[in-house]
C-alpha cells in the first residue's frame, strides 16, 4: 500500500490534507529543542523554501502569516526535512528578536508536561 | 482571541481539529533526534497516557494503531508535553526491538532534506 516514489523518491511532492496543509515541527538548530508545530499550504512551503524564513497557514484566522513579522521572532531556516509519506515538514531554526516563539512569551510552545500513568489530566508548568 | 484557561492552566483540554485529532511529535529521549510525527484521537491519548506506549490514530487506516504491534518497535515515553494552544503534544520515547521507528526501515521517518533558496523542489537522502 505504500508508493515507493512518494517514499524513495527525488521529488517534492507534498501530500496535502483535505485542507491543503501538511504540518511543520519547528526545532531550534543549536540545541534541538522543539519550539512549535504549525501548517503550512503550498503557498507557505514554498516561500519559506525560497526565502529561507518560516511562512505558515493559520488556521484559526485562515490567512498566510510569516513568523515574526509582528513580533521580530523570524524564523532563519538552516534546515528543513521531510518525512517519508510527505505529509510532515521539520524545520531547524535560528529565531532572530529576542528568541521566544511561543505567543505566550516563552521559547517554546510546550512548556507544560502532561502527567503520566493515570487517567488523571494533570499538567505541570517548566 | 486567546484563552488563559486553555493556555495557562492546569487541565489538559485537547483542542481536537475537525477529524477529532491532534498532532503527535515522536523524539528520542537521549538525542533528541524526531523520529515521526503521527495522529491522535481521544482514544489514543488516552491510552498512551496510560500505558505510557505510544498510540495513535491511522488516517489512512481510519483505525487506532499501537506503534509496534507488528514491527516491535514500540514507543516507551518518558515525558509528554503539551503545546499553548493544545492542539499538540510532544512525546520523548525510548524504541524497543531494532530502535527503527520508519516503516521504510530507518530509524527516522525524515530522512530527506529539502534543498533551500531555489524554487526548484529537489530532495536528497541521508
Amino acid at each position: 500500500m505504500h508508493d515507493k516514489e512518494l517514499e524513495e523518491g527525488r521529488a517534492l511532492t507534498p501530500r496535502y490534507d483535505a485542507n491543503g496543509l501538511i504540518s511543520a515541527i519547528v526545532a531550534d538548530e543549536a540545541t534541538g529543542e522543539i519550539l512549535m508545530l504549525a501548517h503550512m499550504n503550498e503557498d507557505a512551503l514554498k516561500r519559506t523554501i525560497e526565502t529561507r524564513e518560516g511562512w505558515f497557514w493559520s488556521r484559526s484566522r485562515k490567512s498566510l502569516w510569516k513568523k515574526g513579522e509582528t513580533s521580530g521572532n523570524v524564523l532563519r531556516v538552516s534546515e528543513m526535512r521531510i518525512d517519508c509519506d510527505q505529509d510532515a515538514v521539520l524545520l531547524k531554526v535560528s529565531v532572530t528578536g529576542d528568541g521566544k516563539t511561543c505567543h505566550t512569551g516563552r521559547r517554546s510552545c510546550f512548556y507544560r508536561t502532561i502527567a503520566l500513568g493515570s487517567p488523571k489530566t494533570a499538567l505541570s508548568f517548566d
